[in-house]
């Protein structure tokens, strides 16, 4: 990625803005600036930092002068800076058209928002991913090569991690040695490494804890991170020694919902016929009320993205697109199964980034 | 703190948001729940959680029903889940007076904003911060006990600092031994080392980087983190080996700045006073243009928080208030000073949190 790249992002991030009859688009550090600007700064703070791309002006960024020196580092593009005490609402509103209505990244802050609409009360705003959900969801060739990448990372994690002691140590032991995989095979950053044994895998945000893990626990292990700048996510459900019957059949289920989701996967189909397909496995199997969450996510630069693969979403799945499939069962007080590739759409069908065995693998 | 303490400060945030005129407010994950509440989800996200403050309904937490069970570990109050592919801003709505204003926690996704907005269309918003700047300015004893022992915490790992090699190492080496120290000393969390050595100094925002330190360099020292969930952050200019004669003149204004300030502190004197006390000494001293950045900032759950000392803050020093004083000088391509210290406002006049030596520091 050069300063070109990012210039045709943000040329066809306007285009986008303007075809859903919005003047622009506002955006503050996080995903979106990344991805536009190849811009990172430290953090999101009460200092306003804001990317207002329009029509009507060339991109521009308004940036505290504290970190004016680490934004023209990187970006060639319209400095504005402002100092503590200047109104930086008031230099953001020069920009905006009086009565204009702009896309506004999703996790900009409330205070910054508010000192927007203050500043100029007659525009009006919708959050980014709500007007523009497919801005970054349909990935360009490098950015599939690098969620490849970080989807066989992942993999080679849990292959190994598979031969590690189960039994007799805590979840969170056998968390830190998921962490150090992922960091073995690349990963610059480790997001999440749930470890989530017996009981506590009914809990699909269970992460990992002191409870020791016993023989016949039923193991979730979902886990993934960054690398390369982009997002792994892959999820199995293992077991210490000997399933139940009850385990071995719910696994069965789960692993038939995933894979009949992953089956449905082409061109044209809504994201929300994904979780159909999934829930509908399920469902049938009697445990609908058990699968609590939605089927998916989309990934990318982030672990948690639009694409979203949930009941209501009727956007087609277009070529490009990656996400998770994820479908799970939680019995309260006994365990949970869940099993997740990400996937993208290619041409014609799906195409998974997870390549591990789906079956109900036997740890010690 | 335990529930009851917990009841009480929601209570007194009603009571003060009805003193601004609001009715009620609305908090998501950050410090402000964590303060209200001691509840700590993992993260912010596209999913919404949100605490519900109102004169017409008892506490209510809105959570998605994957975290019902983190929640209900530790509240006691009402949790309403939702569940995805329901609408959340329905939920919170319905709590909501049809034409109420409501405080909104500063760092609420502006994804979530407009949610509410268009849930309830008829209500009106405002920043927490901008609307009740002093919810968590004024700290109880035991906050102010758990404020000053961070500070003692972030001296000492300041005085071992000191005995370390600065020539010929890197700022990142320098960094990675002021985190250890703050750890060692007890910080939970470090938030930030910055180790700006000569030119660098010039960038109050320079974190540490490969630049190696020399003889003859004035190296900012600026850390801070969290100990016992409150923050710790001050910063001391030592030199290396021998300052140069406008090293010692610059440091000389710089502390005359920090002390008339620190000084200035009592109660019912404004925020933006005690900036001007600090910038009147460095304008006289011909460099105001070189004093780029405000006064301080409050501390408390985060390491940045109002109050802020900031011309334009016209709001008065209360006894309780904990803020940081840190005057500083850049000089482009030759060096910075800062000097920062935690102060609190007394029933009579300041008291610092951090006391270590003002003066140039030789380090070797």
């Amino acid at each position: 990625m050069d300063s070109v790249d990012y210039a045709v992002r943000m040329s066809r991030a306007v285009a986008a803005a303007t075809a859903e009859g919005l003047d622009g688009i506002l955006v503050s550090p996080g995903p979106d600036l990344t991805w536009l600007t190849g811009y990172r700064p430290p953090a999101e703070t009460e200092r306003l930092t804001l990317l207002v791309l329009t029509r009507a002006h060339p991109p521009a960024l308004i940036v505290p002068a504290l970190e004016r020196g680490d934004a023209a580092a990187v970006l060639t593009l319209d400095l504005l800076d402002w100092r503590d005490g200047d109104d930086p609402y008031a230099l953001a509103a020069g920009l905006l058209t009086p009565s204009g209505s702009y896309g506004v990244s999703d996790s900009t802050w409330a205070l910054h928002l508010l000192g927007l609409m203050g500043a100029r009360p007659g525009t009006g705003y919708r959050g980014l991913s709500d007007a523009l959900p497919m801005l970054r969801a349909v990935k360009d060739s490098s950015e599939l090569s690098r969620l490849e990448a970080a989807g066989a990372a992942a993999d080679a994690a849990y292959t190994s991690i598979l031969s590690v002691p189960f039994a007799g140590r805590r979840e969170q032991d056998v968390a830190l040695d998921l962490a150090g995989l992922l960091r073995q095979f690349g990963h610059s950053s480790v997001d999440f490494t749930i470890v989530a044994s017996g009981p506590n895998g009914a809990d699909p945000h269970h992460s990992a804890g002191p409870r020791t893990i016993s023989p016949g626990d039923a193991v979730v292990l979902d886990f993934g991170g960054l690398m390369d700048g982009y997002g792994s996510d892959t999820t199995r459900t293992v077991v210490v020694d000997a399933p139940s019957d009850l385990l071995v059949k719910v696994h069965g289920i789960v692993r038939e919902a995933q894979e009949a989701a992953f089956a449905a996967v082409r061109p044209g189909v809504s994201c929300q016929e994904i979780d159909r397909v999934a829930r509908e496995v399920i469902t049938a199997a009697g445990y609908g009320p058990q699968f609590i969450h939605r089927t998916g996510h989309g990934i990318g630069v982030t672990t948690h993205e639009p694409p979203y693969l949930v009941e209501g979403e009727e956007r087609p799945l277009v070529p490009g697109m990656c996400f998770s499939i994820e479908p799970g069962i939680y019995l309260p007080g006994r365990f949970g199964v869940r099993i997740e590739d990400i996937v993208t759409v290619t041409e014609t069908d799906g195409r998974r980034f997870n390549n591990t065995d789906r079956g109900l693998a036997v740890v010690h």
